[in-house]
């Protein structure tokens, strides 16, 4: 065996999330975080939503070697509609012609099943199939737990914000999730082969969603970094994992990954089909390609990005575009359909990858291949022939209970964003939308993380489900630990500034508890209110480093001579002893009649300012 | 004389931007960059907006201890309505009570004039006061040249975007511009004591610009560093620079910060007055403000920021809030009203400051000392009240045809920013509306300019004519060189998506050259057409850091093995082969019947994969 394992073992982040700590929710356990608040604030703690899984839990034991317990295992079982089968036969050709010892620098992962799970025969173990008959699964209601966080304590809370005609209820039940679920409107990727994937589910109604890629390619990468990125992505919010290895190892790469991963996993199943055909696409068929679905299957995966949008009379429609078809899966369906004049065995044998998704539960992610890659192609025709296509497949899957979300661009300027999402409501009858960003302009490589949070914020405002991260190295290279950071914070930011201009009932919470922090200076409560409490306290020590600053009741923009923050505590004793309410409009002319007698009672009641405070913002 | 001249000598950083040449373009020289493509390309040079006056240029001497040469000055003296005066001689106070000899490491600028300029009496010298008599200065002619960078070579080229109303051109007359400023639907902010400026416009009908914060505090920075970051921001892309100072040595900073900017440079007067009276509020006077304004008027500060809607009855009205009053300014100013019990006295000789503005041409920045600090602050009555005052200051400010922008928040939901520009516009008459990210979440301090970037591309599409900065350490601490530069770019591609979006003619021209190149990978093309080519170089060297692969048709994504924009260009050939339309749509029946002769075509003319080329995008 190679070095890697013990690598892979050494090189997980685990412990807690400064400042919060792990808890187990109801009977299901389901995990959340809790941020606890200075004594002082007299508040109580802030419970947050946790994708991390056991690795930020100080009473789990990690053990890569061995991979997650299996939450769900029993749940699975207890339906009785499924069997143990033998796994299908790693071959050489799985992990890129490496031969039967597979070296290469990956070793096969130890602890690996040699028995894996099935429907039985006519059975069909999709979370759509059950919801669709009045089942309420314990998926559904972990999710239903999960989404909820601090709801309840919001009853009678007043909604603000603008839903573009979503239905977010103030309180999600178990129901709620079987009804989205069985409507189509919402999924819950969670193959029979992954039981240690903990619910969770995309769905407009539900928080928004956001995904990391990771995976290996021909020029970089190995496993042992590839697992360190998959629970380093998990610890900052990402919500699935998307393996898009392309180079060799890919079945050892995929098979660490999913046996350590509590959030689903995609995959783009032809790029390891185009892998086993030595990378000729035309040379694809629709058995390597079926092949390769079984095995993936086997294995765990959550959801598969499919195609089988990319018709052949679509193709020629590219041409006139200034950057093509950019999507690796649209381009080599694109060069086998040109190859041999044929529709797309994507699309034909449509109806026979979906008997297979239902044998494991494993959720389409209808692919965009002919999406946008720059700012003139947006929103034309080859894009939206597809889009249609798409809805048309999304109706067919679901006539076999299986659950679907369509992906959407891409690069696509601010004005013709809303259009991406009303057609896709349209065309797909509710389906999720999961996009890529979209890019908002070309002209900044190395922030596109930046230009496309701007378009993903947008997005998930008008309804989109889950937004696929960018990082800043696309377009130049691969992401390392640190991109992987920074595109993960800066996509869960985005995707909380739209689930707070939807209305959604919790978010505001956080919000509103760090700002109250920030206000009153709790330093260490504002940090570890935060999306990445780590940079937050190193810049703050940058300007201010000494233990002390992050008690003191300043900050190092104001000082501590001058402070806007104490004045304010001041207008709210002067206003409260002025026995009146609050926001009361004073109009002109009375306040000038009481001028002396109101000066008079400022100066007796809060004009000291109090030395040792700072303002927190510019001009 | 301390060593800070040398050491301002030494850090700014000069030379070409990567990639570009400067050029100086018609009878005005006004500055702008090129930037050369590749032979290969078959395109002209890309003229790009610029910013960094002569340090960019290489056949400009640079001298800090100097200042920058005078550009305008025989334009305001040609006009024979200014007179030189003696300055105003420089009070230990203006420093912070430092002394005689001002010591505390800060020179004073070697090159100080003894005789500064003001309007002779009862003359107007604001461009406002020319337009409106319809004369078309220099200073118009100046900025219509600069904002129709390649304008020209679109006539006929179709319009796409929404603009909500603006009047952007298809093409910028010097006349358009004199209209504009008239009107007060744009500003050029051209102190007469800053020759040195390259003259700008702000307003909604032409490019979104951007203003980066620089200066000095209680707790931090020295003159070396603000001279060097106003340097280095301009140079990545700040239309305008504040400086916001508010330790000692303000009047010393200030003086070597202006004398060295072709930038109008903006400032928040109050700060110094405030030092003046040794940081307390209460103790400010109408009289030594009205006499900081004149020591900076003459100095040559372009615009004030005055916060003079912080009327008295409004102040009581934050009492509820999250976070109260978080400008400094607001604040400073709720203190002295709510002491005295007094309406504020900017607000009391608001028409006197208008006739010091005009006597120098300094435009107003109506500061929002009430904006939101939070998202649970924004929208209320408070902030709403201080725009409406601001609106009627505006009337008032124009009654002198004093040039006059407003400033906005702070931060806003998503959902809640349209109401501040519909607003704004209605108030304020459309004088060209200022603001501050806005922030559309309170969750991610450390990457709070990603969450305002949100808010500033959308608040900017919707009018906003400039964005005000905020850098990664905005809540935390003073942004250091490298967070004054993710500021600068990260607000510039916002301002450029939002102009995308707007339709303004020339914007796209870049995007699209970008993706050509990207398209075909001309690596060298795409970095230097980039807003920042060093960092898109280096971060494509993390991966491939061969000389070789800046010249490689493949990327690090996919690597040399498959290609998806390779697939592009055949599918090009093959249509033009096909001899029909590119964009034209095969329906599938058709296709169907003559696919064994289409497949044929294809092998014949592109089934070739070039082996050496890569995919850009993952799925």
């Amino acid at each position: 065996m190679a070095d890697i394992p013990a690598r892979t073992e050494l090189n997980v982040t685990t412990g807690p999330i400064r400042g919060s700590r792990k808890i187990h929710v109801g009977p299901l356990k389901v995990a959340m975080r809790e941020i606890d608040l200075e004594p002082s604030s007299g508040e109580p703690p802030l419970r947050v939503y946790d994708c991390s899984g056991p690795y930020t839990d100080p009473n789990a034991a990690i053990d890569i070697m061995a991979g997650l317990p299996e939450l769900r295992r029993d749940w699975i079982r207890g339906r009785g509609d499924v069997e143990e089968v033998s796994q299908r036969e790693v071959r050489p050709e799985d992990n890129g012609q490496l031969g039967p010892d597979r070296s290469g620098g990956v070793a096969p992962f130890p602890n690996v099943r040699r028995k894996v799970l099935r429907a039985k025969a006519g059975m069909n173990v999709s979370q759509m199939h059950y919801a669709r008959r009045g089942i309420i699964t314990p998926e559904m209601e972990y999710v239903a737990v999960r989404e909820n966080l601090g709801r309840e304590m919001l009853r009678g809370h007043i909604r603000d914000g603008e839903d573009f005609g979503a239905s977010i209820p103030d309180y999600v039940t178990p129901e709620f999730v079987r009804d989205e679920v069985a409507r189509g409107r919402a999924i819950i990727p969670s193959n029979i082969n992954h039981p240690e994937s903990e619910p969770m589910a995309i769905g407009r109604n539900f928080l928004v969603k956001i995904n990391a890629n990771i995976g290996n390619s021909a020029v970089a990468s190995d496993v042992a970094s590839e697992v360190d990125k998959m629970v380093w992505s998990i610890r900052w919010g990402a919500d699935t994992v998307m393996d898009l290895s392309t180079g060799r190892n890919i079945h050892d790469t995929r098979e660490w990954i999913i046996r350590n991963s509590p959030v689903p996993i995609g995959t783009v199943p032809i790029y390891q089909a185009l892998e086993k055909v030595g990378g000729i696409a035309e040379d694809l068929t629709w058995e390597i390609f079926r092949d390769t679905l079984i095995e993936q299957a086997e294995q765990g995966v959550d959801y598969f990005t499919i195609h089988a949008g990319v018709r052949l009379p679509y193709i020629p429609m590219t041409a006139k575009r200034v950057t093509g078809i950019v999507s690796r899966g649209g381009s080599i369906m694109a060069k086998w359909c040109l190859t041999h004049h044929k529709e797309s065995f994507l699309y034909e044998h449509f109806d026979e990858i979906t008997e297979i998704m239902k044998a494991y539960d494993i959720a389409y992610s209808l692919g965009d291949g002919l999406r946008p890659g720059s700012i003139a192609d947006a929103n034309d025709e080859a894009q939206f022939s597809e889009l249609y296509t798409l809805g048309e497949l999304t109706k067919r899957a679901w006539e076999q209970d299986v659950q679907v979300m369509i992906e959407g661009p891409g690069h696509v300027p601010m004005h013709k964003i809303k259009a991406n999402m009303e057609k896709q409501l349209e065309a797909c009858g509710e389906a999720p939308f999961y996009t890529l960003g979209p890019l908002t302009t070309d002209i900044a490589p190395g922030y596109d993380h930046i230009t496309s949070a701007i378009g993903a914020a947008q997005i998930g405002w008008y309804g989109t489900a889950m937004l696929c991260y960018v990082t800043p190295k696309e377009h130049l290279g691969l992401p390392d630990r640190d991109d992987v950071k920074v595109g993960v914070v800066t996509y869960k930011l985005a995707a909380h500034a739209a689930d707070l201009a939807k209305g959604h009932p919790a978010a505001k919470m956080r919000d509103d508890a760090l700002s109250r922090a920030r206000f009153e200076f709790r330093w260490r409560d504002q940090f570890n209110l935060s999306l990445d409490p780590d940079t937050a306290e190193q810049y703050h020590d940058q300007t201010l480093p000494a233990e002390g600053a992050k008690t003191a009741h300043f900050c190092s923009m104001c000082g501590p001579k001058f402070c806007s923050m104490k004045i304010t505590q001041e207008v709210r004793d002067f206003a409260a002893k002025q026995n009146q309410p609050a926001d009361t409009f004073i109009a002109a002319e009375e306040a000038e009649a009481g001028m002396q007698k109101m000066s008079e009672l400022f100066r007796e009641t809060g004009s000291e300012l109090y030395m040792g405070s700072g303002g927190r913002e510019h001009d």
